[in-house]
C-alpha cells in the first residue's frame, strides 16, 4: 500500500475510535449533572441546582410541584418545605442512573431517596422513580425535563421507569 | 524514519488507545445492565429483568429463591411476593458496584436495599450484598450469575463482598 | 500534503484522543476506588479498606473518630465500633459521586448511608455527607483524605457537599 492509502485507513480508525470515545464521554457527563443533584440539593445551593438544567427546562415533582424554568427549580430548593428538611437534617440520595444515549439527547432512569432525620433518628421521608431528558448543549449536557414520582404503588412510578423500546 | 515506518508506529499507538477504550466500554456496559435491574424490577418489567442475564443465568436470592434460566428469573418478578411489593410500593436500590474486570468476564460487587411502603410511610426492607459474575456475549455483557445474600452479620453477605485476591 | 504532514497531523489527533481517554480512565478508577469502600468495609476488610488511601491518608469521620495513617484506618474497621455493625449487619451504601478532576487530583462528593439490622429489621443508622480528595499515585488513584459529616441540620455536612467554585 502507499503511505497516503496507509494513512486514510490510520485517520478512518482514528475517527471510529473518536466517535466511540464521545460516546463514553456523554455517558460520564450525564452521569456526572445527575450525580451532583444530591449534594448540591443538600447543601442549599439553589443556583447550583437550577443550573443542572437549560434555562427553560422543568422538573415535576409528583405530588409536590411542577418547576418551569431555572428560577423556579431554584425556587423548590430555596423553599420553604426544602428549607425544611434541610434544618432537620436529609439526605437527597440518588441511586445509579441506566442511560439511553441517542445522539444530542438522552434518558436516564433512577431512583431517589430522601432520607430525614427525626427525634428517633432517620427515616425514609420519600422514595421515588426518576426520569430525566437529557440534552446536548454549548456548555455540556443539562436536563431538559426531570419527571419524579413516588412509588408508592401507582402506575406514574412505574410509568417512568420502564423501558418502552425493550417491552 | 519514513512514511511507512511513521504510519507503523502511529499503527500501534492507536491500537494502545482502542484497547484502553475497550476496557472502559466494558465496564461502561456492566455498569449499565446492573442499573437497568432496579428499574425494571420496579416497572414489574420480568421480560427486561430476564434479559439482564444469559439464556441459562443463575440468579441466587439468599433464604428466598433459587432461579436457573431466564423464566424462572422472569418469574421472580411476574411472582407473588415481587407483585405484592410492587402494589405496595417498593424500591429496589441497587447501590454503585465495584467492578473486576478481566478479558471477557467480570465480577461487579454492590449493595441492594429494598425499601417498601408500610401504613407508616417506607420502611427497609431488605438489605443484601450482591456479586454479579458477568461475561460478554455476542449482544454485549450480560449477567451469568448474581449471588444476593441479606447483611444479616453471617458470613454469606460478607463472602460475596470480599476480594479474594486483595486480601 | 506530503505523508510525512499527514501522519504528523494524526499524531496530533491520536494526542488528543488519548488525553480525552485518560481523564475518562481517571475519572472511572476515582468511582472504582470509593465503590470499593462499602463492600470492603462490611466484608471487615481492614486491609482492603485502608488500601484505598495513600500510606499517610486521613478519614475524618464527624463525631466518631479521626484516623491518620492506614494503620489507623484500618483500626477504624478492626475496632469495637465497626465490629459491632458487622455482627448485627449492616451495609455502608456509598451513593454514586460527582468528580471534579483537575489533573493529579480530583474532589468525590457524595453521600453514605449506613443501615443496621435491629429487632424490627433493618434501620437507617447513620446519613452523612462525604468530601474525597483523591490524588494520582504510581499505584494508581487513592485517597489522600476523607472528610464524613453526618447530615444532622448543621453546617459541617453542607460545607462537604458545596461546590465553591461553582457557587
Amino acid at each position: 500500500m502507499l503511505a497516503a492509502q496507509l494513512t486514510d485507513s490510520l485517520a478512518e480508525r482514528l475517527q471510529a475510535v473518536a466517535s466511540r470515545l464521545r460516546a463514553l464521554e456523554d455517558r460520564e457527563q450525564i452521569r456526572e449533572v445527575i450525580a451532583r443533584y444530591g449534594p448540591m440539593a443538600d447543601a442549599g445551593d439553589a443556583a447550583g441546582v437550577a443550573g443542572l438544567w437549560i434555562e427553560n427546562g422543568t422538573y415535576s415533582v409528583g405530588g409536590v410541584a411542577e418547576a418551569r424554568g431555572r428560577a423556579a427549580i431554584a425556587q423548590l430548593i430555596d423553599g420553604e418545605m426544602h428549607q425544611t428538611l434541610l434544618e432537620k437534617g436529609c439526605a437527597h440520595l440518588l441511586g445509579p442512573v441506566a442511560i439511553e444515549l441517542d445522539g444530542d439527547s438522552a434518558i436516564a432512569r433512577g431512583h431517589s431517596i430522601v432520607f430525614c432525620r427525626d427525634e428517633q433518628g432517620y427515616a425514609v421521608w420519600r422514595v421515588s422513580a426518576n426520569r430525566w431528558e437529557m440534552i446536548r448543549t454549548p456548555d455540556g449536557w443539562r436536563a431538559s425535563k426531570r419527571f419524579n414520582a413516588p412509588l408508592d404503588g401507582g402506575d406514574a412510578a412505574r410509568a417512568l421507569l420502564g423501558f418502552p423500546d425493550k417491552a
